[in-house]
């Protein structure tokens, strides 16, 4: 339709479909076309398919088409999606751009971009409705109908007084199921739950989620209302940090992006970051395993174990981690509720050392006479007249080693997988960053040290 | 309160306060307490602070008190919450409870159950609003005041003609901007998007959010209006996914519950049957290096390396795996897209695994002398005088085998990781299971084999 330039037939279509649909379709035009696309329905709706792109397709189209051409869009933008744009085309365009954005919506935009995107101020909505609780339901519906505010922001009106504090919340539905005569003093619930704008984000998420609401009220230290979150950022939220939680949990860091379509040298980079990262630190088996070098030689049968051993702290780190960062993301836990956590996880640690140890036990006996005790060496060791012939390996002995070893561990993982996010939470980095690889590689070299100084005190 | 029996004041406080503080603040009651407290307030604000307790708590409160107490209460619960609810109180119980219901209840609560509980069908509710397309914008407003359904529901009304077909959606938004007089039919918005009743909830979900929509309508083959799915559940979907795709990942199987308040059995049980199956397939790197146990003789210094190798492996694996899960959990990417995930892959393995091959070469060309060739070895092989000393390892020799080995398993962890999903997917299971530990143990016998077999091929 664009090439035939069937202007009536593509307006229409731009005007009636839903611009979500319209921007998932138009995803692969270039910036060129898709400015000459949105130039077929007006401001509003370009801003409604503007707000469905992804943040860097978003980037792209700004970045791509002269000021002028982006400020009216820019103003009819919801005020939270805006302020998440703008955060990201940074400081220099944002002056560049706001000598062509109307007064209003400039003071807006600089009192959003103040607070810190992580926040409830960073992803709040300066555009809600505020009545007076001398109002009559009637009198609020018919101020509704004219101001004709956006569907995100309708369904609730706030109660203010004459200093902007909240008194009371009023849902729509509550105005249209009141007489119309009654006061709003009189519908209007005025317990009223709010956040305060330097909240965590994914905290006023959890809250949104918790008490079903469609938005969630964000006042000042003054108790002041200055924004909404809306339920639909909150959803966002909760997706974004479960990916986030995710990436981080499986050492790839931020890769926000859409997988097939990010750059590919941009995913190498971080991913190859984490992973040399991961490596560098392994190597510290390497001189763990060096140090016991001697042990290794006399009885070689000690390399068997050592996938085993590692393998066992990892996983069961990986497990403990796991669960307790999830735990705090979905508010189960707190950090106070360190120890509770810490008496929790040695006691399961000591369970599952325990379950792991017997199976380890059973598989160690089983091992073969020619691997335990190799009939080459045996010999060696017998042709050296002048020395003592070293003992021989008892199975059993070997086998204790392994499943006291395997106790150990599975405790110290389970340990430390658990007290890990706590202790990344109370030093302010994500707790998911103390995940799987993270746990596993930190766990490896004490797992080794832990099993060839038992093997020494037991075997040799 | 409930002490002193201030049968008024806890009156107040229940009916103006929002149910899910109050669920919050009297979650630790006992059974009959909470009945108790529950019996102060009616049983609409019953239901409400009901639904607000955790599935656990529901089933414990449902189960303690006798049928014809809790048929009211079930009566006044949203639809999609009830429908929840029964499911996890199986069908000798549903049965029992069924005689006291209302009749349109239990219609309702049949027909719910009659739908997997992972689709549209098992987390929809069959409680909307339909009006005709001939209504005037005022008629519809007071037909919703005379009605007055609950502020789940109220805000999209869904004109359906005379078999139930989905014609259209008005939101309670237009009907208010619109002039009084104006005809249903020429507000409503008639490209519905629209979810069938058997599609999967995590898909619901995603399209939900991803069109910003309050309610998604759910048709069922014959494109009749059977329920909607409203945006709070959406968020309970996205947040319970995320929980057992980490859980999941980490190897702990499903554990829904709050971690602390679980009971200590049953998590330590399902954690121990996933550690011990992870045990017992590592224990496959034992026979793994068993079978190389006369070159770990001849040369200890491999053992050093084992570790290296097989974290290599599960490193990349996990990225791979995590970031393909994700993918395909936010809908980024498709089971058809395998071919375009396996070529990404590859190239990404094989640049992965050279930039960890360069690191390994480095550190594996530090070797000490002492190391490679101990000093006993070395004496102990001169003294055979009848046999030809063994040849001394080359550092460089030795570098080149561990850097070639990282690149092979780098390559081979990210390839396993990244289709493990993709075929989990396919054959219906969660692709969240070809995880982290699941992958790390599946790549860590491979890894030692190709360490082994490379070794062989250049060091001896």
């Amino acid at each position: 339709m664009l090439d035939t330039a069937d202007r009536e037939g593509l307006s229409d279509v731009l005007s009636e479909t839903h611009p979500a649909s319209i921007a998932e379709f138009s995803e692969g035009l270039s910036t060129e076309e898709t400015w000459k696309l949105l130039d077929y329905t007006d401001s509003q709706q370009q801003a409604n398919i503007f707000a469905f792109y992804t943040p860097q397709h978003q980037l792209e189209l700004a970045e791509g088409v002269n000021h002028e051409r982006f400020a009216p869009v820019l103003e009819k933008m919801s005020h939270d999606d805006r302020g998440n744009l703008l955060r990201k085309l940074g400081p220099k365009f944002v002056e560049a751009l706001m000598p062509l954005v109307a007064k209003a919506d400039r003071d807006d935009i600089k009192k959003l971009l103040s607070y810190p995107e992580n926040t409830a101020g960073g992803m709040m909505t300066t555009d809600f409705v505020s009545i007076s609780e001398n109002m009559t339901a009637e009198q609020a519906i018919s101020m509704l109908r004219e101001k004709s505010p956006s569907s995100e922001t309708i369904y609730y009106l706030y109660v203010l007084d004459d200093y902007y504090h909240l008194q009371g919340i009023v849902s729509l539905r509550d105005l249209i199921i009141a007489k119309p005569d009654s006061r709003v003093r009189d519908i209007m619930s005025d317990r009223v739950i709010s956040v305060k704008v330097t909240q965590d984000k994914e905290e006023v998420a959890q809250l949104l989620a918790k008490y079903d609401f469609l938005a969630m009220p964000v006042t000042d230290e003054q108790n002041r209302l200055v924004g909404i979150v809306t339920y639909d950022d909150a959803i966002d939220v909760v997706t974004q940090e479960a990916t986030e939680d995710a990436l981080h949990m499986a050492g790839v860091g931020n890769l926000a992006e859409n997988y097939l379509e990010a750059k590919f040298t941009s995913i190498w980079r971080r991913r190859a970051v984490w992973l040399s990262l991961l490596f560098l630190a392994e190597l510290g088996t390497f001189s763990a395993i060096a140090h016991f070098q001697d042990q290794l030689d006399k009885l070689t049968v000690l390399a068997l174990f050592i996938p085993l051993c590692i393998s066992t702290g990892g996983n069961s780190g990986s497990q403990a981690a796991t669960l307790v960062t999830r735990a705090l993301a979905l508010g189960h836990i707190k950090l106070g509720d360190w120890f509770r956590v810490l008496r929790h996880e040695l006691v399961m640690g000591i369970m599952l050392g325990l379950t792991l140890g017997v199976i380890g036990f059973a598989r160690a006996s089983l091992t073969p006479e020619s691997v335990i005790n190799p009939p080459a060496k045996v010999e060696a060791a017998e042709a050296k007249e002048n020395e003592a012939p070293p003992e021989k390996v008892n199975r059993f002995m070997l086998a204790h080693t392994v499943s006291q070893a395997v106790v150990c561990i599975c405790l110290w993982g389970t340990m430390v997988g658990a007290m890990l996010p706590l202790i990344f939470k109370k030093l302010g980095f994500d707790p998911a960053y103390a995940s799987s690889p993270f746990v596993a590689t930190f766990v490896d070299v004490t797992g080794i040290v832990i099993f060839f100084s038992l093997s020494k005190i037991y075997l040799l």
